[in-house]
C-alpha cells in the first residue's frame, strides 16, 4: 500500500519536471501524509521552515534565482500566515506553487466543524482569500486531481506568478495509475502580421534617431529574456540602464551600461544617458512609485518603444500577440543595422562618493561593500536603506541582485536569502538588512543555521525604522524599536560555527569583512550606522512618498 | 493645524469609549500620520510589535481578557501578515478592530502604481481578502468616515468578531467638527412570545428530569454571561462542566464542578456527571473536533436545552430572538424552582495522577504546575501538549484560561500572552508553550522584554512537533525541528533582568519555579520533557484526527 503511486507522488513528479528540487514549508496535521511522499521522493528535498511567512519568503527567493518554487502549508492557519509572502510573489511576478494540505474530502462534504476552520463547515473561504494573489486555483478531487495539477502548474510557469492547489489529505494518498511526465512549455500567442506592423513602426521611429537608449526592468528577467538582452547589449553600442527592480539584468562592467535609473533621482550621467536619447526602448518595465522617486521619469513623448511580456507599443500604438522574447530579438537586429557607421553615445561611469571619515556612515559602508563584492555573488538587499543604497553599486560580472521594491514587505530578505542559498548552494550569498526589518523574520537566521548555509549577512543597526523616519515622524516613538544584542543570536540559534561580529568604525568593518571572506561559513555582522544617515536616493524617494501620503 | 480634531482622533476616541486603552501594531508609511494622532491621544497607548502576526495575536489575547482590542497595520504587506491572527479571532469570536493605513484617496482614485500594491492600480484586493474573516468592512472617505467608524465598531462589539477599517492617509488627517461620544450598546432582537414558548418547552422537559447537568463553553464567555452563569451555579446545585475552549468560565473549586468535558476522552467522573443526566443544558457550546476527541460527545437525544447567543433550542425545537443573557437567567429560575427538595447529584472530583518518577515527564510536570498556580492567575496554554495537558488541571479561583483549540494556530500564545499581560498588568500571566510552537513567534519574547512585562513562561522542549508526531509520522524528519539554546534568548533580546533556566529533572523544575515565584520579573524556563510522552487527552484526540485525515 505504501509503495503505490499516489496523487501526491504525481504532484511531486510534476514539480520536479518543472525544475523544482526543494519544497519549502511547515508541517501541519492536514499535510502529514503528503509529507511522507515528499520524504520518499527521489528528486525533491523537504526544507522545513520555522514559520509559514518565512517559508513563503524562502520559496520566493528560491524562485527568483532558480525559476520556480513550491511551498507547502496546512489549511487555514498555515496558508494565511503565508499570504503576505505569496502576495509579494504575485506583485513581483515570481512563480510559486502554493500547496495547501486540507481536511479529507469526506470531512469537507459532511461540513464537519474541524480545527483550522472558521467553525462553520465551509471549506472554501481560504481559497477565495488566495484568489486575488494567484493566477490559478484548484481544489483537488479524485476526479480532477491530475488534470488540475497540470493546469495550475502550467499557469504558474506561463504567467510567472503564484498558483494555489488545495490538496485534501485523502486525495493526496489516493493511488493513481498515470505517471507524470515532462510537459512542453505553453507558448504565448504570436501573430506574424502584428510582428510585421510592429517592425515597420519601430523602424520608422528608429530611422531618424541619432541616439537610442535601452531601459530594462524586472519583467525582462521574469519572462526569461536576460540572455537575449545581454547578447544585444554586447553586440550593439547602446546606452542602457535598469530600474532598481531589475538591477542585475545587465553586465554592469560593460562600457555602455549607464547605471540604475530612478527618474529625477538618478545620477545625472544615468539620467542623461537614458532620457537624453531620441528614442527610448523599454523592456519589461513597470513604472512604480519607489523606483521612480514618485513617477519622475521623463521619457521622450511619443518616442518610446515599449516591450511587454505579451505585447509591445511604439509610441501610442499597441501591437498584440507579440512575446517579448521575439520583440527583443527583432530590435536587436534593427538597432544593429541602424547603428552601423554611427558614433555611439559615450556613457559616463558613476562612481560611489569617497569617504575619508573616521566615523562609520553610509558613505564608508557602501565603499566597503563595493570592494567586497565579487563576480558571481548574489546580493540580496532589504527594502529601506539597504536596497536604495545598493542602487548606486556597480555590480561585478554575473552578480545577481534580489530586491522587492514594489511589494516592499520589510523582513522579506532574511528568509529570501535563505531560499536563494538553498537554490544556489555554490554561490556566495550576501544579505544587507536593517535592524527594524530583521526583527520581523529573525527566525530566518535559525533556519539558515539549521541547514548549515554560509551566507554573509550584514545587519545594519541604525536604531529603528530609518526609512519611516525619513518619510514621517523622525523622532517619534513609533519609529523606535527595541535594542537587541544582535551578535548573540547565532549562538542562541545553535550556530556554533557562525562568525559573529559588531562593527562601529570603518576599521572594525574592514576587519570583520576580512574574517568573513577568509572562511566558508556563515557570517553575521552587525554594522552600527547613524540613525538619520540615509542614502541620497532614499532621501528623494521618501520625500515623494511623504508628499503623496498627505494627498497632494 | 496640528491641533485640529481629525478623523483619526474621532476613531481613537471611539475606540477608547468602547473600552480600549492600548493599540497594537507595526508602523508603515501609510499609517504614520495616524500614528501621530495615536501618540497624542490621552487615553490610548501605542504598543509597537515586532511583526504584524504577533501584533494580531497580541490584540487577540488582549481582547479575550479585556473585552475588545484594536490593531493597526499598513496596507497590503502589513494587513496580510496579520490575516491568520484575525482569522483566529473570527473563528473564536474575539472582537478586534483591524485598522489598515492606506494610500491617500487621491492616489487611489488615480490608480497609481504604488508600493505595497499588486501594481495594478486596484486598491480593493486586500479588503476583499479580509471579508471572510470580518463581520464588517469599510473604506473610509471624507463623506462616510464617522458613520462607518461607528457602524464597524458597533458590529464588532455586537458579534464579538473582527471588523476592518481601511483608513487612507489623507482621510486620517482630515479635520472634522463632530466629536465622538459614548454610544449605547446595540441590543440583540428579543421576542417575549418566543420567550414564553421557550419557558413552557423547557419547563416541560425539566419537570420530569431527576438529574440536570450544565455544559458551557466559550460563547458564554464571549457573549458576557459568565457572571450570570456563576451566580446560577452558586445558587443551584447542578453538576456542571466546560469544554476545553471555555475552561475558566466556572469556579473550579466549587463542589458541583465536574471538570473539563471532552466527549469519550473525558475523565469517567466528568463524563458521568454530564452525559448521565436526564437533561443537559448547553450554554454557548460549539462541538468541534479537537475538544470532543472527534465528535464523541453523547448527550441524551431530544433532552437537551441549548442556549446560543441569539436563540435557543429545546430538543429539536428552535426559539428565535432570545439573547443568551435572558435564557440563562430564565433557566436559573426554572432549575432553582425544580431543584428544591431534590437531592443533588454528587460530583466526584478529578485529581491529577501522581508521579514518583525520578525523571521529569508529563505527569510530574503537570503536578508541579497544579501546585504552582494561584488564584487570579491567567493561564495561557498553547495548542498541543500544553493545552490538552492543562485540560486536566483544577484551576484555582478567579483563574482565567486562554487557549485556541478551534483555530489552533501554533505560535499563537507567546504574543497572545504578551497581549494578555498588557491588558492586565497586575495579574500574574503564566504561559505554557512547546518548542515547535515557540519557534514561529519567538519575537514575542522580545516584545515582552521591551515593555518590561513579567509573565512566567515555560517552554516545553520535547524536541519537535510532538502533537504532529502523535497524529502521523512519529519518527519522520519533517516533525523534527532545530535544537535552539532556549535559555540564551532573553539576554539576546536585551532582557538583563529576566530569570532564565533549564529544567530537566523534577527537582530542577521545582527550584526554577521557586525562583520564578520569588521575584516579580519575567521568568523563562525551558522544561525538557521526553519526545513522545503526551497527555492522555491528547492521545485520544490525535487518534481521532489521524483517522479523519485518512478519510475514514
Amino acid at each position: 500500500m505504501d509503495n503505490e503511486y499516489t496523487v501526491g507522488d504525481y504532484l511531486l513528479d510534476r514539480l520536479s519536471f518543472s525544475g523544482i528540487s526543494e519544497l519549502f514549508g511547515v508541517p501541519g496535521d492536514y499535510n502529514l501524509r503528503f509529507l511522507d511522499s515528499v520524504i520518499n521522493h527521489q528528486q525533491i528535498t523537504w526544507i522545513g521552515c520555522t514559520n509559514e511567512l518565512n517559508a513563503a519568503y524562502g520559496a520566493d527567493g528560491y524562485a527568483r534565482t532558480k525559476g520556480i518554487a513550491a511551498l507547502l502549508t496546512t489549511f487555514g492557519v498555515g496558508e494565511l500566515s503565508a499570504l503576505n509572502g505569496i502576495a509579494g510573489s504575485y506583485a513581483e511576478y515570481v512563480p510559486v506553487v502554493h500547496i495547501v494540505g486540507a481536511p479529507a474530502l469526506t470531512s469537507q462534504r459532511k461540513g464537519e466543524l474541524l480545527h483550522h476552520t472558521l467553525g462553520d463547515g465551509d471549506f472554501s473561504h481560504f481559497m477565495r482569500m488566495s484568489e486575488p494573489v494567484s493566477v490559478a486555483q484548484a481544489t483537488l478531487t479524485p476526479e480532477n486531481a491530475l488534470a488540475e495539477i497540470d493546469r495550475v502548474i502550467e499557469e504558474v510557469m506561463y504567467h510567472s506568478r503564484p498558483g494555489y492547489l488545495l490538496l485534501p489529505s485523502d486525495v493526496a494518498a489516493l493511488p493513481v495509475s498515470t505517471r507524470a511526465h515532462a510537459l512542453p512549455a505553453r507558448q504565448p500567442p504570436f501573430s506574424s502580421s502584428s510582428l510585421e506592423a510592429f517592425v515597420a513602426a519601430a523602424e520608422n521611429l528608429l530611422r531618424d534617431a541619432t541616439r537610442v537608449s535601452v531601459l530594462a526592468d524586472f519583467l525582462a528577467d521574469r519572462f526569461r529574456v536576460k540572455d537575449a538582452l545581454e547578447q544585444w547589449m554586447e553586440a550593439v553600442p547602446l546606452a542602457h540602464a535598469t530600474l532598481l527592480m531589475g538591477k542585475g539584468l545587465f553586465n554592469e562592467q560593460q562600457a555602455h551600461f549607464a547605471g540604475t535609473y530612478s527618474g529625477a533621482a538618478s545620477a545625472p550621467s544615468t539620467r542623461e544617458a537614458i532620457e537624453g536619447a531620441d528614442v527610448v526602448i523599454t523592456v519589461g518595465v513597470k513604472f512604480t512609485d519607489t523606483i521612480t522617486a514618485g513617477f519622475t521619469q521623463q521619457l521622450p513623448a511619443g518616442k518610446c518603444i515599449d516591450l511587454q511580456p505579451f505585447f509591445a507599443r511604439v509610441g501610442d500604438q499597441i501591437f498584440h500577440q507579440l512575446p517579448m522574447e521575439k520583440t527583443v530579438r527583432v530590435l536587436h537586429r534593427l538597432t544593429a543595422e541602424l547603428a552601423s557607421g554611427r558614433v555611439p553615445y559615450r556613457v559616463k561611469r558613476n562612481t560611489l562618493p569617497l569617504s575619508h571619515d573616521q566615523l562609520l556612515g553610509q558613505c564608508a559602508f557602501w565603499q566597503q561593500i563595493q570592494d567586497f563584492l565579487q563576480p558571481g555573488d548574489v546580493l540580496v538587499a532589504e527594502q529601506g536603506t539597504a536596497c536604495f543604497g545598493a542602487a548606486a553599486l556597480n555590480l561585478p560580472q554575473d552578480c545577481q541582485f534580489v530586491v522587492q521594491p514594489l511589494w516592499g514587505s520589510i523582513g522579506f530578505t532574511l528568509p529570501a536569502a535563505f531560499g536563494v542559498q538553498i537554490a544556489m548552494p555554490d554561490r556566495r550569498v550576501v544579505l544587507l538588512i536593517g535592524d527594524g526589518s530583521a526583527q520581523l523574520t529573525l527566525q530566518g537566521l535559525g533556519a539558515a543555521i539549521r541547514y548549515g548555509l554560509p551566507p554573509i549577512i550584514f545587519v545594519i543597526n541604525n536604531d529603528g525604522y530609518t526609512v519611516e523616519r525619513a518619510i514621517h515622524g523622525e523622532t517619534q516613538r513609533y519609529n523606535d524599536i527595541a535594542q537587541w544584542n544582535w551578535t548573540q543570536f547565532p549562538a542562541a540559534f545553535g550556530g556554533k560555527e557562525v562568525f559573529s561580529a559588531r562593527a562601529d568604525s570603518p576599521q572594525g568593518l574592514k576587519e570583520a569583512i576580512e574574517k568573513a571572506t577568509a572562511q566558508r561559513q556563515m557570517a553575521w555582522i552587525e554594522v552600527v550606522l547613524p540613525k538619520m544617515d540615509i542614502p541620497e536616493l532614499l532621501s528623494s524617494v521618501t520625500k515623494s512618498l511623504a508628499k503623496r501620503n498627505s494627498g497632494q
